[in-house]
């Protein structure tokens, strides 16, 4: 079938760039804790086993910001582009790629699914391995970089660097998705949407007619509200100490709201008054410890279960014993629980059947030039998601 | 078919000793951290829905030296008879009591299993609450014990006490067991074998070539590791400070043992380096909060599992949010998952067809004047279980 957008971007791309590098723009963190700078970079061809591609669309995650501005990563090497929530093109690939051709749409993927190390052939866990160490210190398999600047290396954030309009990612950590997907939604099941569902229906398993509380609702709670629904479950709590982000819950299926706030009480009681004890399923959608130990207290006793879908590489949370010797169990999330390579385009596939929600996330649109806005937005409280058009 | 042994024991207690006060034997705790003393209690008839037992052996637990020595515990009422890992036969049922008939055998239970409630029903837990709040306080149903001394009420530890030759428990806390029994080894069950057996192959559901470490080699701690032999554990690490527990462990299973004291670094280092990154399963069999979070620790990344055995109603654990995000499970056991009233007679049936050790946990056999002697064993590490006759 003749594919008018593919054979568009190789017009535009393909012959031309391939092998060669491509100058483009980029949205560049020199140093921690100062704005983003939009700066002229290369971006190398790709090497064994390596795609580029061409990023239609990104949003702005939290955990960007963290990276920029927060104290909860332990690693973070700079100059770096930031950005890994993204949706694109692939405009060439490398040596050995055999999945990959010029003009798929593609989803990058900070959690990889080689499909032949124990993890991957484990229906237990995501967590593949592949490149790992190397993508947390923000390199590729060959210890560098694809970007530079001003002929200095630019370290490329959890593998990706969507902030930038190509990059080069391993052919291992990135997704093949339908070509009448519009990028400028999808690009959210890269990180937050992808997360946040799949701690409801994958880690938690939220079985029909249970009763759950989700903190923080931001895009990652939202979805995890969405996937409580999708489950089945009869109430689904949202909590967040911003009431703005109530109405949008309803959307996305919260059965009512609480502010922490408005109650002197801690909030793991106030929800055990509500719910005859505690919830079926807590999920921590914020990252923070003392949150965490609220979440996993507000559950009930003998088959409660918690959550966590927050990011933080440094926090400690708070276990009171008992609590676990009562019944309830505690666990984590990565990237939703989803096999990351397989499991992406079955998630475009629910948005387009419209199982899914997306475009309710998107609180914003701006170009590349207004990346420190969005993040504004972001801390702010007023945006769920801004996808930044490259 | 005549039961010899229940024909005996009618003939001595049945029909005389019904519907009276019983004056007998039992070791009295006169208040917090003084040891035991052997005093003439009177044992009140059942009321509705209670059964009056002989208590025939009872082991000595933990719990019991922590209850009366130890700060684990939050409720603490004196004067009150310790003991609640035991073996009897009934004596005389109250009123409405239609599961137990005088010669029973049975073993009284400190998690009942009322049979009715939504904990009951549910596949996903043991943890019925029938007559519990009043079972924490040390009082039975009507918010009174069936235990004095000298015209002074004496409570009942966990609504059991078998420290003394008489007993009166709930009919929802007691498990009718085969007549061919031996009391003085099946005891082991009313508690410590059953909670460390089934932290293994109930909540930790160890699966089959896997990787075991078990922190702390007492009684729970060898059951433990007895559970994960009997699951099929390739590996299974007994992990304690007293190396003269090493011999038993392997009686149980333990492939190899490891004591922190021989190593500077700390022992969920040492156990990743033994088994690449980290064990399958831990089941932390101490009740220490450090050691919990070092057993946690030494889980794997991706599918790591974390059982909490070991007792404690007052201690906090850290953890590491990173490792939970890294797919590890936290989860506690309560009477090791086992529906207590149905399953019970079953672990019975399993050591009588020898799936089951109970024989090689008893290190001592001592008469009940001589339980002060038996807490020392315990503390000083030189017992495994000692058993009591009444």
């Amino acid at each position: 079938m003749f594919n008018f957008l593919s054979f568009f971007l190789i017009l535009f791309s393909g012959p031309e760039t391939e092998k060669r590098v491509i100058k483009c723009k980029a949205a560049l963190a020199w140093e921690p804790g100062k704005p983003l700078a939009i700066e002229d970079v290369e971006v190398d061809p790709p090497k064994v086993h390596e795609v580029r591609i061409k990023i239609v669309a990104t949003g702005v995650c939290h955990t960007d910001w963290e990276y920029l501005y927060g104290q909860g990563m332990k690693v973070r090497p700079f100059p770096l582009v930031l950005g890994h929530e993204a949706a694109g093109v692939v405009e060439s690939v490398g040596p050995e790629v055999t999945k990959f051709s010029p003009g798929d749409k593609v989803i990058p993927l900070f959690l990889p699914q080689c499909g032949e190390c124990e993890r991957c052939l484990s229906p237990k866990t995501n967590h593949c391995r592949k490149n790992w160490a190397n993508m947390q210190v923000g390199v590729l398999a060959d210890g560098t970089s694809r970007i530079s600047c001003k002929g200095q290396q630019v370290y490329q954030f959890l593998g990706i660097s969507s902030f930038c309009q190509y990059t080069v990612v391993p052919d291992t950590s990135l997704a093949k998705i339908r070509c009448d997907a519009p990028l400028d939604k999808v690009c959210l099941l890269g990180c937050g949407v992808s997360t946040g569902y799949g701690a409801a229906v994958n880690t938690g398993k939220v079985k029909k007619q249970s009763s759950c509380a989700v903190f923080g609702l931001g895009a990652v709670g939202l979805a995890a509200v969405m996937g409580c629904q999708v489950a089945g479950a009869k109430r689904i709590i949202g909590v967040d100490i911003n009431p703005d982000k109530f109405e949008k819950a309803a959307v996305f299926g919260a059965t009512e709201c609480v502010n922490p706030k408005d109650h002197k009480k801690p909030i793991q009681e106030v929800l055990a008054e509500m719910t005859d004890g505690g919830v079926d399923y807590a999920l921590e959608c914020v990252g923070d410890p003392a949150i965490m130990t609220a979440a996993f207290e507000s559950t009930k006793d003998a088959w409660g279960s918690c959550v966590i879908a927050g990011w933080t590489e440094t926090g400690m949370m708070n276990v009171v014993v008992e609590k676990i010797l009562m019944g309830r169990t505690l666990s984590g999330t990565y990237f939703g629980g989803w096999k990351s390579v397989e499991d992406v385009p079955k998630l475009v596939d629910d948005y387009m059947n419209k199982k899914l929600k997306l475009d309710e996330f998107i609180t914003h649109n701006l170009p590349l030039d207004q990346i420190n806005v969005a993040f504004g937005l972001l801390k702010s409280g007023n945006s769920i998601r801004t996808v930044i058009s490259l």
